[in-house]
């Protein structure tokens, strides 16, 4: 698989979009019965909108596929290519990671981004996708070996775990002669047992404590738009903010007029004794809220008397995921672009832009939070490694 | 520490030269008491030769520092920066790991090396040395605290744990909260106990079952000296050929001729019944011997009929580490660099290049072995990470 020309798996790619498409009926089908033992099994709201597929949902998920084709290949280029004084030519050429494990949970497409990118890169994918999802990850899965198989290429390629107990995620972390790489996808219990449990390299993905800190000279429209945009455009996702800081010199002006749009906004505001002092419908943060990812309409506050001290908190509780600084100040501006420790660093813009497609790198495997390998968004880059590849005319030592 | 100018971090690092130097005294008494406690437990040669300091030795630990000051700073450096349809710059920003942690074995200049790259990178660094070494680890690790203390530096920038029990080992594979990477330095037992309890992200290090294959157009003398050089060089160490493969189109003609060399180099081969007949010398190899890494003089040694053949030989028993090919054919050069699974892979040369120095990297931290994160020599660039620098003027979604 690492040699395969890219016009070859970009047919493979183009092919299984087609399929997806075409089999939209059946693949709706398996969803439908996944989605009815979830009902049955009781299953709650945020899972079950994971859950589901459309029509339109998998022609959103075809045309991810599609634009994975138009997605440079990283695989083969040689990055750097040097001549040593004994007369080696010592090059570095990307080469796929060679198989990928992805534990996941409910969401189906997550199926089919996952084996779309490890197509693209040269990677064997081995998918162990949650239980709720087993039916439609089955019938994606199919498409994906029916293309494969069309194109003369072994179906393994892409492998889904039949046995979706705890025991196979386990017995998978524990893989590590066949597995290259584990990424974790899912809360943060899966991921801590994925970290505690596998000997396999683990990526760690997701948890997102992420924090919004208006400096003392921000820009007032700005960082009412970005504290609201980062809370509540998509509250669930690992990119929302979770914690506001406010520097102590604008929270009296500043901080009423984020927490009414906030509070208009549905979002609930667990504040420090100033948060609360300012904004009377602020309800008590504990020491636990500023390390809460609430996934919710939910969000800590809390006034700081400098920018040192927002950095501080953020290097303390934050997650490693997206901070931003709302400011007009160049010196702040910079300081917190070098001290704060995580994947995405912002000025002026909403923490909701980490993520693959923004970022232009079409779709995504996972968001990294730890610092081996890949931080932040990973796409096809990510999926890959190198080796050294030397050139001599008989030099020995 | 992320932020140390790089002339500062330079101006600590040839202080430390100079006081290793200085204070070689201290280090070699503390060396002797090491030397005489280890006399005492009964330790064997090549550890003994290991963990012996020597004035030259120290002279050579404080050159290998003033060549890291020689090399670029890699932290700092803007990879890319490009600007996304919205408007948002999106720059990616080299960045040290943070606290990295190494444990290792008898060999003090491992503690001098890991420091000094460390600095260079704005990595803190915990150093878990071996018992045997612990003094004159803990005289080294002086220097390294003078140095920074006159620098105003904080001297736990570097750190030597105090313990060196198999407890403190084990409880440092559990400290991922505070340990941003793990690297054994040592033997197998040593990195499969790291693989099998961290829950730090660990980089697997070292072992090197790295394999020559003689093509059937090999040029004859490469060949020879070749394979002579790789095995006999310093059998001792990770980038030493361990198993020859020779084409049997050229075995009856160059097998004598090699193993002939190689005998007299005090070498033992242990061969398939191939190779027995050919060498009557040869004693017969197991299926325990193609998946041993001597770090002796001893190979094994097989007949292969084709290219292939010799790679999916080295995909199955080989750690990844350094493999060489020796032929004229550009083909099978090419078959065998595309398709080789390992760190290095060599057309024509002496498995034996696969080292930081030789690589140009100056001092390394170890030879991973492992995909993710880094392959190969490790040097000043893969103790680093990135983080994604974004300059909005107030974006949101």
């Amino acid at each position: 698989m690492a040699v395969l020309h890219t016009e070859m798996k970009n047919g493979i790619l183009l092919r299984v979009a087609d399929l997806l498409e075409s089999s939209a009926g059946e693949i709706l089908k398996a969803n439908r019965a996944d989605m009815k033992e979830a009902g049955k099994a009781g299953l709650q709201g945020a899972i079950l909108e994971r859950l589901t597929l459309t029509e339109e949902r998998i022609t959103g998920i075809a045309e991810g596929l599609r634009q994975v084709v138009q997605l440079e290949d990283p695989i083969g280029e040689i990055e750097m290519m040097k001549k040593r004084p004994n007369g080696l030519l010592i090059g570095k050429k990307r080469v796929p990671l060679g198989v990928v494990g992805v534990i996941y949970e409910s969401r189906p497409n997550v199926t089919a981004d996952v084996a779309g990118l490890c197509i693209k890169t040269g990677n064997v994918c081995v998918l162990r996708g949650g239980k709720e999802a087993h039916q439609s990850n089955k019938a994606i899965v199919n498409v994906f070996h029916k293309a494969l198989d069309e194109s003369g290429m072994d179906p393994h390629m892409v492998q889904l775990v039949g046995d979706t107990t705890r025991e196979s995620a386990l017995a998978m972390m524990k893989l590590d002669t066949y597995l290259d790489i584990l990424i974790p996808r899912g809360g943060a219990g899966l991921i801590r047992a994925v970290v505690e449990n596998s000997t396999v390299p683990v990526i760690e993905t997701g948890v997102g404590n992420c924090h919004v800190y208006v400096d003392e000279d921000a820009d007032p429209e700005k960082a009412i738009s970005i504290v609201y945009n980062a809370k509540t455009h998509r509250p669930g996702v690992c990119n929302a903010a979770e914690s506001l800081l406010v520097h102590q010199k604008v929270a009296e002006k500043l901080l009423p007029l984020i927490g009414k749009e906030l509070m208009k906004g549905g979002v609930e505001i667990r504040g420090d004794a100033s948060t609360c002092r300012i904004i009377p419908e602020a309800v008590s943060a504990t020491e636990e809220d500023w390390s809460t990812e609430y996934l919710d309409l939910v969000i800590s506050s809390k006034v700081v008397d400098s920018v040192e001290a927002a950095v501080d908190h953020i290097n303390k509780y934050g997650t490693g995921h997206s901070e931003a600084i709302v400011t007009e100040n160049y010196t702040h501006a910079q300081y917190f672009l070098d001290r704060v420790d995580a994947a995405a660093v912002y000025i002026n813009a909403s923490t909701r832009f980490t993520d693959g497609f923004e970022f232009g790198y079409g779709a995504e495997i996972g968001i990294s939070t730890q610092k081996l390998h890949a931080r932040g968004p990973m796409g096809l880059r990510e999926l890959t490694t190198y080796k050294y590849v030397i050139y001599g005319s008989g030099q020995i030592r």
